[in-house]
């Protein structure tokens, strides 16, 4: 009987996928080392995994993951170059990521913003250089370019370093999400709609999924730093309110945000639901996915 | 009677396509402003025009400019970029660019990071949504994540800035000027015979001028650091000495830089001759622009 590679097995394949892949891309030693120590230092990995687990939900059995693993694992040296950048100095001034220092912290500013340099520009390498066709690759290239660049989340940072201090409305809010945080989490199940050849229709539901998803994220994401503590997060919490972030708390409350965690996590459910009717995709294909978000 | 599009002309053509496109691929008007900013504060545009050169020295009279001028002109946001991370607080310091306050003095750190993260996000969208065929943009597409990334010009700028105040030696300054300045300017000529379907005994050919070029170009840059003034180069000059950063004139004086660049430009010349007889490229064709290098 068909199952679905778990989160953690996906999780695994990408972390040993990162950790032999790197190395053949930079012959620069100290590069090396700043670009491998954030992308090592670990998280969820749930970028690539949710591409993976796209193609996997529409082509089920017949899912080849070692053709699709590198351009996946893409997102994630985007995913770990837009935080080195964030964790700057002249950005958000983090010293803590992961139960670990910084970039910068243990690098100093200028490898950071290299190391940042670099991962993003190996993004696009991986994305292009796999066994993957002319077309399909040409087609992630340019929606990441879009979802990740100035329509996309380089915006949503202007937009959240420039606001601080300053009420957004909730429809600023949901601008500013959509673009930091989101953007990237539609790309990861745009890009498995691509990889798998996903019909018009079902990358629109893809997309919706994506985009309630994504929100999702960053609706626990400001639960999370308002209700958690530093052993907990391996990052520093509480800066929201102290460095005046535009958050769902700070809008609606930990009571108001928690329904508005519960209906975007409905919303999500409903995509998968119309998904299974014009696709392979299972309603309960992400459950784990969704049960990420345990408050 | 066929002539080529001057120097001139060219430049021309890439400012206005720069000036008109930058405002449709953000709407955040913050990070558009600094992004227009560095890409409008001019320069010589010799990335781009070297590799439209290379097409019509190729192509002759059946050169259409327009088709090739979205996928060049990506090279112009990679170079900006790569300027305002380089004159960060981080990395060289510097107040003044082309006359002008540098972005971040402008804008800010934070806001002079994301410019450039902006605009190399933005050259991968460029070269991928253009007119030309799937198989030659992927190519473009890998071979400037190679030259750009952590292999080439990402991994230049981490030897030099890691190396300040210590000596290289000649074949150590070589290797960090092939990546930090060459890089681009070998991309520069490999992107136009991609882009005019040169044969590989041609691209080995061109690969081998724009190396030569690149050279003689990163050799002149450092006489003019020494030798100019503020006024004449629209940025800080002299300051190589103080940074104890690795330049021809500290290796080899004044005299002996000059005799190194008269050198590379006779190979330059040299690859030409050769490229004459096994393509339509004519051994004048890059008069002008071995012409900048006057001293």
């Amino acid at each position: 009987m068909f199952e679905l590679t778990t989160i953690d097995e996906l999780q695994q394949t990408i972390d040993d996928f990162l950790s032999r892949s790197i190395e053949a891309d930079t012959d620069q030693t100290l590069l090396h080392s700043a670009m491998q120590y954030s992308v090592a230092a670990g998280g969820k990995r749930l970028r690539p995994a949710l591409t993976l687990r796209v193609i996997q939900a529409l082509q089920r059995d017949n899912f080849d993951l070692e053709k699709y693993l590198k351009a996946a694992s893409a997102l994630e040296l985007l995913h770990t170059y837009s935080l080195i950048h964030d964790d700057l100095p002249a950005m958000d001034n983090d010293d803590l990521r992961r139960g670990m220092p910084t970039n910068h912290k243990k690098f100093g500013d200028a490898i950071a913003i290299l190391a940042g340099d670099g991962l993003l520009t190996l993004a696009f390498q991986w994305l292009v250089d796999n066994p993957l066709n002319d077309q399909v690759t040409r087609n992630l290239t340019l929606q990441l370019s879009h979802y990740a660049g100035p329509a996309g989340m380089v915006a949503g940072q202007v937009i959240d370093i420039s606001n601080e201090g300053s009420q957004l409305t909730y429809p600023e809010l949901q601008n500013l999400h959509l673009k930091k945080t989101g953007a990237l989490i539609e790309y990861a199940t745009q890009a498995g709609g691509i990889m798998a050849g996903a019909t018009a229709e079902q990358q629109a539901l893809l997309l919706s999924f994506g985009r309630h998803y994504g929100l999702a994220f960053q609706i626990f994401d400001d639960l999370m730093d308002q209700t958690s503590t530093t052993e907990q997060m391996g990052k520093a919490v509480h800066k929201d309110a102290v460095e005046e972030k535009n958050t769902y708390p700070g809008l609606f409350g930990i009571d108001g945000t928690k329904d508005k965690l519960s209906a975007v996590i409905k919303d999500a459910k409903a995509d998968l639901e119309k998904l299974s009717a014009i696709s392979p995709i299972k309603k309960t294909d992400f459950d784990d996915f969704l049960a990420y978000f345990k408050i």
